[in-house]
């Protein structure tokens, strides 16, 4: 499959489907195909370029690997051939107890092909009272 | 100040300028004023909106908060009216130890007035060996 989506809600859809159905080929096929795609996963490096992106999905998606993801909606933004989507991603911990959630931010870019995704960033949420990490705020670090 | 900058990276300068001054005037000049901009700093909640992103900078920015910032450029994207800056920053401990930098993800608009920043979100990059945080990492949660 080389088509791209008719929206970047399909693109975002496609993107979340992949990972809950382990399909590796989905999941390539959504990105871009271009030196300009970048992808930072929880505590991973920052990825960038198509066959830097594939490497870390093909490393993750294994056919077997599944998620019960759930996705809300909170923030977007289209401006001409780019769409950012803003969302929270919900994912049951092994031992069922709740957790806080990831911020997830997609972008999407329109090609002749239809819309692909350019950028994929995850932020973690602020944790629970009690469980807050000070390896990642640093005492006098609002950046 | 009502002008936006003639580059994105104009504007990339005047936020790190802004932070390390601790000049809130300039903070709030440089973003769009919309309802379409979004922040998200290190465990803090996703902040939308010229009001709220004021709001959060207000509570940071109090004319002695300074901090001396190691930006790292990783990776541009231009597209249009958009423009996406990956960085790393580094702000050194109050107690001088290395610590692991922090990913920012910079998206700059251009309007009439020129480039302004429309979203700033913050990734934690990989802790050292020994120092990972099993609350953002639970297991078998890739995205």
């Amino acid at each position: 499959m080389t088509q791209g989506y008719a929206t970047p809600q399909d693109a975002e859809d496609a993107f979340y489907d992949a990972l809950e159905e382990s399909n590796l080929e989905k999941m390539l096929a959504l990105w871009e195909d271009s030196d300009e795609v970048a992808c930072l996963l929880p505590m991973q490096p920052l990825v960038r370029g198509r066959a830097e992106v594939a490497r870390v999905w093909e490393g993750l998606i294994d056919g077997e690997f599944q998620l019960d993801l759930s996705v809300t909606h909170l923030h977007w933004v289209e401006a001409g051939e780019l769409a950012i989507h803003f969302v929270e991603e919900q994912v049951p911990a092994p031992d069922h107890q709740p957790q806080p959630p990831l911020y997830g931010m997609n972008i999407y870019r329109r090609g002749p092909q239809g819309w692909r995704m350019l950028v994929h960033q995850n932020s973690p949420a602020p944790p629970p009272e009690g469980r807050r990490s000070p390896d990642l705020t640093p005492p006098g670090t609002p950046v």
